[in-house]
């Protein structure tokens, strides 16, 4: 595999591959999701999912076609989307009179269906969520990240008010930085987009901003407040109390399979993946070490602690392959399993058992009769250390006191000459869009979004030098 | 709403509207599924989901867009599939080089990657099931029955013999069975469809047949026995023990979000949803009676037993709208919630409740600190007693002395005039298809399937009066 310090997209290619993730498939830019990194999704989705029951939301599942003349309906929403729609013009042998994109996004399709269902104050608000598969016909795409296809959920509701529609958009990134964070053990920056990177048709767009070991950001989820635009296009109406005719608030919000990527991205290394135990398909492995006779007496100590740590929910499994330990340490450091247990002979007639941990390498000595426990104990321990890894990784590589241009692409340079990580730079902005594309052109570097509670507040605009509005993360992005 | 006896389907329309399981959209045959009707899916989903993962099975995503080249690869699933595909022609504003089309199925795509994940008898058996949209250009089209796109799981297996390719095969309709059975209450004869019935490209298709209120059949689940007619397209081969290149033998199974519409179709009455305990989104609904001073103690009351049943993972809500208690109880008979509990000030005063249930429309009066017990018990007595029901039906309205095409004609005749149920016919078949067809032609009935253990072995072919080869399930079908 491709060190990461020598190649970094490379290695994370290497390692989806290897660690049996993913696979490419004839489609351009689709992929396959295989059965271990699509349980990675499956827990991001139960996770999400519990969390946007218990606020209220319900899932539903709208049409993937969406006729052409929708998207004619909110001026941006056409603009952001036309260019990478794939589009169904036969079926059954005919040609279809009105074209059929294939949804990026169903705004149009549940703001259509939204309009038909409310009426009256008494059907707010509505609070429903879309597990689905969804395209965008992108011109680079790289596995999980960004392909032509992939999975996500997108939150649609709508509101009587925008003080109630924006409380939820908060509500539902808050959601995202719990899960992301406690779950994926990737901490973020939660703020909000500047106006030229939000989404097509918002009124505002919010982020959850989470830092690559290249120190490219990925945009790991985002929450839109859309006003009432997709309202008035849609024609979406209630008669309030005061029985008049107002016109509703509606958000969306959404994460994807991107997410699977991000995770592999934070938290891996030259060995392969590292995965949070949270969402580990296995957490534990167990190899049995020793020949002949032995090995039977091994392997039924093997079987009473399997037995054990499926009755406290470990997810565990048992390497019994004819291979060499060595090669199976590798095999289960690649793909990142959190714990290896190693029992040999020796190890029973001591009473003890050999503990690995992948985040840290670290090797125990453990008692046999503490095992459950150690485990147990690691796992959370393991979760924890990883976020905080990440968080001191995070921390190292934000760059808060670079004020100028001139300085910020001395450091971008010098980041590149020296292959040091050139990470995010937190910087004043005067609101002016020019100033923000200039810093794009002159240093590749983007902004990410501007941070409810940023480390320091900027003086001054970074490219005008003139009094800053706002303060914003700057990056390189995928 | 339309009666059930003087329009069967008009019934079902109004009734999945008004209790607003669905909607229709713009887009040809294509139907929202509303947050009731996808609970009903997720509940569906979550049983057969838990049954694949505990047979080994792990669930993997394959890309929705499939090349025109690959369905060239089967010969008859090309035939099968071709008429009803609908094309993605153009793509962020080019033509495509090559057509892509919408998955009917994804035996081909899946085909295609297996051949490279495929190796070695190691890489076997590959246990792999999809859940995900699919899409059917049909002419007619009945919400939940048969939608231009609709939800499902697909399960796909690769398996280095014929043995155990086939074990795997009937594995998996016997757990449709159960789910079918124990989760929706809803019988089923299991058996294997005739050669003009099985899938396209399939070797031996078995199928999980249910009975509708209208005496029609759906198909519920099918099974099928791939052979190695996919191994050959796709060129999926293994080096076996032997050293030898064999061709896997490969399976594949699926059921849809059709298994809604069966559901409603058994069950349901004139006055609406009769939902199955198990799958219901709400299974009590509490009806607070009385108002003013008095309504403060109900309300608080109904808290507790509230707090009380959901502690006992209950799912209960309760409906303080400002309506009459009767129009309360037709709307949510309507929708069928298996059990209502109506508590005024008279009945706290007299230490009771009265508990309605929908499935027979009887009330008890319940003593107030026996209400949890008493529900959990109906909960499960009314499950039992939905399932019982129909099977009652099934078997009132499964024939099995008709002998003749004369006599089945007779039946069909009568049951249209006396608008009789016509139900199920079981006939001796001699094998030929051209006496399957006639029995198709002369009387719209269709073999359902062949059942493993039916009722009475035939001896004579309904059309030709030949020897029997089989007995077979006659009936109309959706």
């Amino acid at each position: 595999m491709t060190p990461q310090s020598e190649d970094f997209s490379r290695w994370y290619i290497d390692t989806i591959k290897k660690a049996d993730l993913m696979d490419y498939t004839p489609v351009r830019g689709c992929i396959v999701f295989k059965p271990d990194g699509y349980e990675l999704w499956e827990r991001i989705q139960q996770a999400m999912d519990k969390r946007f029951k218990e606020t209220g939301h319900r899932n539903a599942y709208f049409p993937m076609l969406i006729p052409e003349s929708f998207f004619e309906k909110e001026k941006e929403h056409v603009e952001g989307f036309s260019p990478e729609l794939p589009w169904v013009t036969e079926a059954a042998g005919e040609k279809l009179e009105e074209k059929l994109a294939l949804r990026p996004t169903s705004e149009t399709m549940i703001g259509h269906m939204y309009s038909q269902w409310i009426q009256s104050y008494r059907d707010l608000p509505v609070l429903i969520n879309q597990w689905a598969n969804v395209f965008r016909w992108e011109k680079r795409t790289m596995p999980f990240l960004r392909t032509s296809e992939f999975l996500w959920q997108e939150g649609h509701t709508a509101h009587a008010d925008e003080e109630e529609a924006r409380h939820e958009t908060l509500q539902m990134l808050e959601i995202y930085r719990e899960v992301i964070e406690q779950e994926l053990a990737i901490p973020v920056w939660m703020g909000q987009k500047t106006p030229s990177e939000k989404f097509a048709g918002a009124v505002d767009t919010y982020s959850v901003e989470a830092m690559m070991k290249d120190g490219k950001a990925v945009q790991a989820g985002t929450s839109h407040y859309l006003g009432d635009n997709f309202a008035k296009g849609f024609d979406i109406k209630f008669l309030d109390r005061d029985n008049k005719l107002k016109f509703v608030h509606t958000t969306s919000w959404g994460t994807s399979t991107r997410l699977i990527g991000s995770m592999i991205m934070v938290h891996g290394d030259d060995k392969g993946l590292v995965l949070p135990p949270r969402v580990a398909p296995t957490q534990v492995i167990m190899i049995p070490i020793g020949s002949g006779k032995k090995r039977e007496i091994v392997l039924n100590k093997v079987d009473d602690f399997v037995t054990d740590l499926k009755r406290e929910e470990v997810r565990v499994r048992t390497d019994v392959r004819d291979e060499t330990p060595g090669w199976k340490f590798n095999e289960w450091e690649m793909r990142g399993v959190p714990i290896r247990v190693e029992i040999g002979p020796r190890d029973l007639e001591n009473n003890q058992v050999i503990i690995a941990r992948r985040d840290t390498g670290e090797k125990l000595t453990v008692p046999i009769d503490q095992l459950i426990e150690t485990v147990k104990g690691l796992l959370n321990e393991i979760q924890t250390n990883m976020y905080n890894k990440a968080l001191q990784f995070k921390a190292a590589h934000s760059h808060v006191h670079i004020d100028t241009l001139d300085e910020l692409n001395k450091h971008v340079i010098k980041s590149e000459q020296d292959q040091v990580i050139a990470g995010w730079v937190l910087a004043g902005w005067c609101g002016d869009e020019t100033c923000e594309a200039k810093v794009k052109e002159e240093t590749s570097f983007t902004s990410r979004n501007i941070p409810f509670e940023p480390p320091l507040n900027k003086e001054t605009c970074i490219t005008c030098g003139q009094k800053a509005q706002h303060t914003v993360w700057f990056s390189r992005s995928y």
